[in-house]
């Protein structure tokens, strides 16, 4: 599966500029502890010169400065972009084979584009349209009239409920549902009314969504996840969402009902965001921190704790708590040496 | 898709009272934003008046005391409620075929009712019992002996272990689990050994368990959901755990072995509970806390934070922190004060 | 399917000295509050000896010491260990039959053991080698290359992707998805590109992994879960974790890219754990606790909080806050008195 490529190859590849062996046969990619003398490795910063410079890989991709006396180097500008692209390079993704499959189920007036894969198991409900060269994986669940783009690829298990839209180019992983009704009931009459859950989702191209996650549809109108936007495992997006551009989400994250988040937001594993509250543009929510209902995170602020608040302020705030033992001890011998005062002065 | 209605026929279904065009024509539901001439929208208080005015709806719900001069309007007790059932006169859920799919994989002695729908590549074991009108989507899986009552809907992927006790009137969303094994086991002899989860799962009437929920199986007797309780997306319930009629249970939450919930508990996103605590009647889980195991909960408490106390001390001690500084700098002056003072007496 | 055994016939299956009616007949085990006169049931601790006493259970597994006068008893070092066996011999698993469904869908080039029974619509990719006595529930989908030792579970829609190994007597509960791709993009030219995911994920002996879990494969290397180890519902495991043996991880626990677990970490629910952060043996993380990125938790260290520290120093600081209402009186009063003072003396 391996294909040999020469340092030059791989320059060339990666639009660097190769320094040491041009000719060196290169077969795969490895970490910097790992490699070995037909791996290519990389340095993320100059902080790991050292260990590159012990490394057993016969090609490292760096940074223009960084110095790597008697190595074999191809200088890029974003090693970890240009390592990306060596691993395409040196492992491609096993072809997938165009067709569908004998065991899948396909329901009637289904528009299925050229070079699409269904795979075995999977079931494919009324009136759905598959773009070209999408991939759907085994035992996936097609709800009626979903819409999915191009180049799609939906792996084992996803399910999809009847009406949502998926752009193209979008990574589904296992397990993940879309669509699923939104969490809203009317308390009447002594007990809990389901609020009919009629709107849908529109997931927007290049998105990927990971494993087990679940993302609702909306009551009325759409929950929306914009281009570019990158969603963990296990993590909730409630009705009526709105997730702009490129955000990055990590791993068990709970989204509220009517939460709105603007583009190039990061938010790190298990925070919480309480309904309609607004992520404004570039803000980054730190890990486990929780966002109150209808509160607003400005532009670019970076907040931590719950309720989360301005890193500088959280920070400030641990120190302060910090020397709360200390403070604690200043006040008391002061009370203590006031009272030896009164007693004497008594 | 879309049935027209006056505004006459939808007073009636609501039993409210119009004022205005009695006669206009109505096609569907929107929100304040979204609606156009021929939906119906609602105010759920006097706080969205002006929003109302503003809006293009051609007819709107809403309270009788709110002032909306010149508008269509339906007076309601209840707006949220009553919107809720203009949504399901509008906007009805396609019927279900009634039927089992020629690829179901059905086992020996099942008994189904009738009107049952049994959707395409699901499993259903030996001896399963599926009460009238249930419907069950594809791709699920329903292990021996499992009991479902009448007019469940069971979405695709859904897995229930061996059984499992399902009421009527029960929703369960794609890719929950429900009698997977109790987290038990014994340490002995350097390594775990499995604590053998041999109980089951009861799950009442008019419960919904949202997408890729997964709720244990009793280590011995019976983990139990109680009547009406609404449970949202990725919540885990451990072996043993009762919950009462009417709870509320958002997403993310994580209930531990043996806990008790009482009737119309509230629990807010990512709560978690410790084992064996106990959640009294009525009382409210604030996003996020942290109920310490075999902690009390009392009745109607509203708690928050970790470990979670009722909410007014909650706040109280937000507001001493937010206090801290001015304390650390109170004290410092002051002793900074006494050291001058004791030089100069020096 | 209830065995009946005397008490001798289970004090001899437990090793245990028995004591009272040895030929009683047993045929269940119950908890302390439901067991009857043929039930068997165990005390924990001397704490339990009164609610034993009060037991209507048949027999008692006790600790030696533990006064029980007049009960059947039999006398085992480790109750909680010893009830376990007693729930094996009373309630044993329902025989599965090792037969490959005819819907499940193998397949070229796949290895199956001897006794090996694939649950019906399951989808075995291609080159998969399945060790003897592996039992594969329904709807699961093992993925090309998968390598599955002797004696394993796999409960009823499991996802394995490509390329995974799992060890023998492995257990996975259904909707876990092992080998999905680690969450690792290149921010570059305004958008994020994926960084390939090309690594796997080993699973060894003896591990059980709960319903809805998600462990990701490695981008380069391997993903590693150690012998014994027992992870439960819903927990995510980032690409490159390391996790050492016989470790406890309960429900909704998050752990980062590149995280190291060393042996016999106990981990709470929905604890955090940061990228490349470090626990050592033995430790264990409270519940909802959360370690920063590349923290190292010292070995038999237990911490709590967020971020997390030391048990005594979190409890110091708790402490310490319930003080601060006193402490903010005592300063406020001092400053008064001050200033009264210098009042009174200007």
């Amino acid at each position: 599966m391996m294909t040999k490529k020469t340092v030059q190859d791989l320059a060339r590849w990666l639009a660097g500029e190769p320094e040491g062996e041009l000719d060196k046969l290169l077969s795969g990619v490895q970490s910097l502890e790992t490699a070995g003398e037909t791996d290519v490795s990389f340095l993320e910063s100059e902080r790991n010169a050292a260990q590159a410079m012990a490394s057993r890989a016969g090609c490292l991709l760096a940074s223009p400065g960084v110095a790597l006396p008697g190595r074999t180097v191809i200088r890029v500008r974003n090693p970890r972009y240009a390592i990306a692209r060596a691993i395409e390079l040196f492992h491609p993704l096993p072809s997938r084979q165009s067709a569908i499959h004998s065991t899948a189920v396909i329901s009637k007036n289904v528009k299925i584009g050229p070079d699409v894969a269904i795979g075995p198991l999977s079931f494919i409900g009324e009136e759905v349209r598959i773009g070209a060269r999408t991939s759907i994986g085994a035992g996936c669940v097609i709800g009626d009239r979903v819409v999915l783009g191009e180049d799609c690829v939906l792996h084992p298990r996803v399910s999809l409920y009847p009406g949502v839209r998926i752009g193209s180019r979008v990574i589904l992983h296992s397990g993940c549902v879309i669509g699923s009704d939104g969490f809203g009931y009317v308390f009447e009459e002594g007990r809990y009314h389901k609020f009919p859950q009629v709107g849908t989702v529109e997931i927007a191209d290049d998105v990927e969504i990971g494993a087990n996650t679940t993302i609702d549809r909306a009551a009325l109108g759409v929950t929306r996840i914009g281009r570019g936007t990158k969603i963990d495992n296990l993590v909730q997006v409630g009705h009526n969402v709105q997730i702009g551009e490129n955000c990055v989400i990590a791993a068990l994250v709970g989204i509220s009902g009517s939460v709105v988040i603007e583009d190039n937001v990061v938010i790190a594993g298990q925070v919480g965001i309480g309904d309609h509250a607004r992520v404004e543009k570039a803000a980054v929510l730190g890990g486990q921190c929780g966002i109150l209902p209808h509160k607003v995170i400005r532009a670019g602020q970076t907040v931590w704790g719950t309720p989360a608040r301005p890193l500088q302020e959280h920070l400030k705030q641990q120190a302060l708590l910090a020397r709360l033992s200390r403070i604690e001890k200043r006040v008391k011998p002061s009370s203590q040496v006031k009272d030896e005062k009164h007693q004497r002065s008594g």
